[in-house]
């Protein structure tokens, strides 16, 4: 890694798999360093290409378009898992510097090994099965194996609730995914919290105060994120401390967003992880002294880590694409919106909506969360995003 | 003015006049709604280039320029006053919004015009004389009319404390700059503040907190700014009264940054505005709800004010080129920095450094501004910005 003060203002090329959201906010705080970075995504219309600099059009799961794109990189990273890690790992071996790690990244992008390697580290997870497709966990609750409400996950397939089912009764068995999958019991779940830690080269950590996440059911994703999460100060630093040896178990630099399970008698299972800047981070942007993708950058780049520190309290609120909405997308109610106190409106830029999209998300700070949950609701019920045909 | 649900994914075009850091961090804030700006400026060399999704090279200063730029263009603003403002009102007269009011900016340009706009608005400010040339004010000199020390400030030439000289005595009289200039007395300062205010075309108005200016006497430039100002509430109170009473003296919409002199009687005395985003406001972007460049934004877009609620203290440091460094610009000492707690680094991307060049800004924030004033502090002692030939 080259030193601080040849990153700025030089050659040094840093290159990012992926030019969605999380591309295009990794950008805007690389743009406060006037650091540029090159992306290589479908599209220069995605949402990192407005703003980037240099924009390769390739896919980024291509052994090809990603040994082209990051020969002549100084550092790369990515913005999504599923990229070519055989294409990262032979860059690596040339010399480019790759965060994170592609073995690692090759364990995450696969539920079944990720769950496995906590197995193996002992880290607490629920507990789960393996099965090589959707006839296999028929067998198997045909065999009393599960009992219901159960989950399937797919092994490599998912992606914001994309390839997880929950199946309740054996009426929704016609549900079941077909492909390599993990069954796991639906946990009995008190909170789902998330924390995000970040590491650097020279093993330096910091870890962010565990946020609160509360799904929307029909969606599977995330709907609102509370910074701080309501619980005993014991458990957030129980949190805190599990994503610390989570990270260190993986040897990763970079950011790792971990999701854990709270149970009704207060332990902590880990749900899954990701590598790299994360919904569940967005609030930082707006309410911590650095926020994720600074830290992210800062992490990669093996530069000193920043302060984790909170300014206020804040309320994350997906915007998703309203349903029964598919086509080019136009924000009602967006000026009632910003007239709300401490609105921090993020829009990336999709041209097009449709049912449960990730348009954008919303921050709302106040000085107190209960205050920040107020004007969150309002935000919801006052912002839509539809079709304008 | 189109309505707010027009603004985003549509064809909107908001211009601005001038592509320096102003334009840079403009542009981000505008990123955040994915609203694309488009720049008019000498060279996509320069700091709002990177990011600029269009970019028009061309002078603002010239007619034809500003004109041909601003026909296809639904709203125009301005990054720096020296712009063509004949050019702005044919726009304006054309149906393209113009913010800030060209006539005014007009007024604002002209430090003469600025003082008489003062005196005839009853808005306190130093007394003033005005002057055709440096051999005018010798006379008046000779004549006995001002005493030492006093401030010569050209008229129309004034930038980044250029066009401005303090004569202290006889002896600095070869200083006196040539060119229509305003003279007025060395006054009894306490503390320089500067409060930014914003009003958008339905007359809302919001006001930050005041800030309190320290400047580098070798460069004229503010070298660091304190906010929360250590000043009484009363005054903190009279200095945002007085900037709200500026900018609806001068019916302006979008942003106006009023320098102020606080006096050793806790008097009040206009310096000078600007009718954009400002340097005293830099720090907002890391410790306000609402930057001033969003704030900007809302206002000429005449949508709803953010607020101006400070989350912690602050202080912001400009970065300037070192003394006797001309050249490629290396930052020196980025990493120690970088390790300061709470330091936001905010880097323009110019190339090439030069003596007291505005290079970038730090904002270092803190729990308290005493905290946040030593490590800045250390920020001056750490950073460097040499010239790598």
């Amino acid at each position: 890694m080259r030193p601080a003060s040849e990153l700025i203002n030089t050659d040094f090329k840093l290159g990012v798999l992926g030019g969605g959201q999380l591309g295009k906010m990794l950008g805007l705080a690389a743009a406060n360093w006037h650091l540029p970075l090159y992306f290589l995504d479908a599209s220069r219309d995605l949402p990192a290409g407005a703003l980037a600099a240099w924009f390769s059009e390739g896919n980024f799961a291509d052994y090809n378009d990603v040994y082209s794109f990051g020969k002549d990189k100084d550092t790369l990273t990515i913005e999504i898992e599923h990229v070519n890690t055989d294409a990262l790992r032979r860059l690596s071996a040339e010399g480019v510097v790759v965060h994170p790690d592609p073995d690692k990244l090759d364990i995450i992008k696969d539920k079944g090994l990720q769950k496995l390697f906590y197995l193996e580290k002992n880290l607490p997870t629920t507990p789960f099965k393996l099965y090589d497709n959707h006839q296999a966990v028929l067998d198997a609750v045909e065999a009393g194996e599960w009992q219901y409400p159960f989950v399937q996950k797919l092994r490599t397939a998912g992606y914001d609730g994309k390839g997880v089912v929950i199946i309740r009764s054996a009426a929704h068995l016609d549900n079941l995914l077909d492909g390599e999958c993990l069954i796991e019991p639906c946990a009995a779940i008190e909170k789902e919290l998330a924390v995000i830690v970040a590491r650097n080269k020279k093993g330096e950590i910091a870890v962010y105060p565990a946020v609160e996440m509360d799904f929307n059911p029909d969606a599977n994703l995330v709907e609102r994120l509370l910074c701080p999460a309501r619980i005993d100060p014991a458990i957030e630093a129980a949190a805190k401390k599990l994503a610390v040896e989570t990270i260190e178990a993986f040897d990763l630099c970079g950011l790792l967003a971990v999701e854990l399970f709270l149970t009704p008698d207060g332990e902590l299972l880990i749900n899954e992880v990701a590598p790299r800047p994360h919904n569940s981070g967005h609030h930082t942007i707006d309410s911590c002294y650095t926020s994720q993708f600074e830290q992210h950058l800062r992490s990669i780049l093996n530069l000193p880590l920043g302060s984790t520190v909170m300014k206020c309290p804040s309320v994350m609120v997906n915007l998703l694409g309203a349903e029964g909405s598919n086509g080019t997308a136009v924000y009602e109610g967006l000026e009632a919106c910003l007239a709300l106190p401490g609105v921090k409106l993020h829009l990336y830029g999709k041209a097009n909506t449709k049912p449960f999209r990730k348009m954008g998300h919303a921050t709302i700070l106040a000085d107190t969360l209960e205050e920040a949950m107020d004007i969150a609701q309002k935000v919801q019920q006052t912002l839509r995003i539809v079709s304008m045909d």
